[in-house]
């Protein structure tokens, strides 16, 4: 079987900024300070009026063709993984298709995952490629509007969510980094804890995201740790072999609890969600692509994802 | 890499049967004949009150489990081909490996897909086995409730759909059906085709299904016979080696359009949308299921999956 690699990552932001302050919450100034401390969340891009989850995803992918020079007709499968489509019927994916006149003889896929959507999309990548089902060339895209979903005065939901897209090439041609290591995680019994009611086909009394943050954290500081070491466990590696560790950017509490626990440097655990908040799937690879240019060959960078689902997995990638 | 086999397919339909006559529908007995006479639906089962595409998903899985004796402990990747989730956030695979209490260790995703799911859900599949994601068993489930999308006047549509759910057993270990191909193809520049209006965050003036039937129409007797085609030269067959060839059941006119088309039998093109209507990504399932126990040791079974995206696929099956 081929090997995988990623060769690049492009994203596109929500072009509206809203600020976590007084100025544009209904919170004080002393509210709005405390908030910041806390989660770490200063300023957030949201999707503007005429913006989608599709308008990014597409945006995205053509910075992303552009960018690495590639013709259209070099892409055979493109996978989009979002919670918040523009419809039900079609999916994602066969908009961006569309509009960027991806060939016929291409594999097109919407899939479903929230915070630990770049790692079930990267299994999901390598498992295409692998197979010989999408190619040489693939790209994953992860996009999503929350905004959207979130009721404007759920004020502790609304502070920490970013709307963002990212599109990523995946290749079986040795180039960027290197895919070392993939595995997902679920526990559906952990359904409730995250779920936007109403936002589908289930009529509820409720409507918007409802998320109980406590269990959530409760959930990641058991099952995160797990799965990183079951990960060193089985590519016999240990924590000092890894240059970077990239958890999924929920909010700067979450990651700092991690952190302790794991005891792991600042240095070691890049974060960026004081720029963009928690914007879902995208929010490893928008990290990742942050430090794409200080790895060095031989770098081994693990990426960590959880949530809704709920949902967790690792990926272990080498550069080239 | 590991050859990729299909052991089993349960299904469970909607528990209100719709006929398609003066009884149930704004029509005169002479246009419900009409109808019938032409589209071939006679009946249509459709989601009750209490069912959703997350229940049906579960009692479909759970039969599968069931009648293949099968312990939860053993399924590695569960997949949920849907178009019509309960929710957007999370998705009907976290309901139903909640539900059934699927390990931990599993991969669990929602694919969005329609009349070409089967296909698609096939490929998905056979990547996550051969690359190792997906251990040795895992289930692909295509579940969808058009029927709640659907307006009630919009006799076209409603007259043609049925809300069911399938639940299909892959593996790595030689048993059942084995997969000698797949392969699927996408047009985007046919999104508007076929759309459900104000399905998920996109708000528009109408709501419901819009289908463009002569366009699908004319795409179907355009690609649906090159992919045939095209997969024939793959395999080095012709159509005389294949004994079955599953068309998705669109409605007969169409499944009949196809047939003359391509100069295939009633014999080799068995149907059984009088009783479903149109069950979307279950209908190439459904039907498999219901032929499974006519198939000989050596006898191939092409599958033909068209419509929403819009998208198309093929794949051959080979009866152990």
């Amino acid at each position: 079987m081929p090997d995988i690699y990623l060769h690049a990552i492009t994203s596109v932001c929500g072009s509206v900024v809203e600020e976590n302050d007084s100025a544009s919450l209904p919170l004080t100034k002393e509210e709005c300070e405390r908030l910041v401390s806390k989660v770490g969340v200063e300023r957030r891009p949201l999707a503007a009026a005429h913006e989608t989850t599709a308008s990014l995803a597409c945006d995205a992918t053509s910075k992303l063709l552009r960018e690495q020079d590639l013709s259209c007709s070099e892409i055979s499968a493109l996978v989009v993984c979002t919670q918040t489509p523009d419809h039900l019927i079609p999916g994602v994916s066969s908009r961006v298709h569309g509009e960027l006149s991806l060939p016929t003889d291409c594999l097109v896929m919407d899939i479903n995952q929230g915070c630990s959507g770049f790692i079930l999309g990267t299994q999901t990548m390598a498992g295409l490629l692998q197979s010989g089902a999408a190619g040489e060339k693939a790209i994953l895209v992860n996009a999503d509007t929350y905004s959207r979903l979130i009721r404007p005065d759920d004020l502790t939901t609304r502070t920490l969510f970013g709307d963002a897209a990212t599109a990523s090439l995946f290749s079986t041609r040795p180039a960027g980094l290197k895919l070392l290591y993939s595995k997902s995680f679920a526990d559906g019994k952990g359904y409730e804890s995250f779920v936007a009611r109403s936002s589908a086909l289930k009529q509820e009394d409720a409507c918007g995201i409802f998320m109980d943050g406590p269990a959530i954290l409760t959930f990641a500081l058991k099952v995160v740790p797990a799965a990183m070491q079951r990960a060193f466990q089985d590519l016999r590696l240990s924590s000092d072999d890894i240059s970077k560790v990239l958890f999924h950017q929920a909010n700067s509490f979450v990651i700092g609890k991690l952190m302790r626990k794991l005891s792991l440097s600042k240095e070691k655990v890049p974060q960026n969600c004081a720029n963009y908040g928690n914007t879902v799937s995208a929010s490893i690879p928008l990290l990742l692509s942050e430090i794409w240019t200080d790895l060095k060959p031989g770098d081994k960078v693990m990426t960590v994802g959880f949530g809704v689902g709920l949902s967790w997995g690792v990926t272990v990638f080498e550069a080239l």
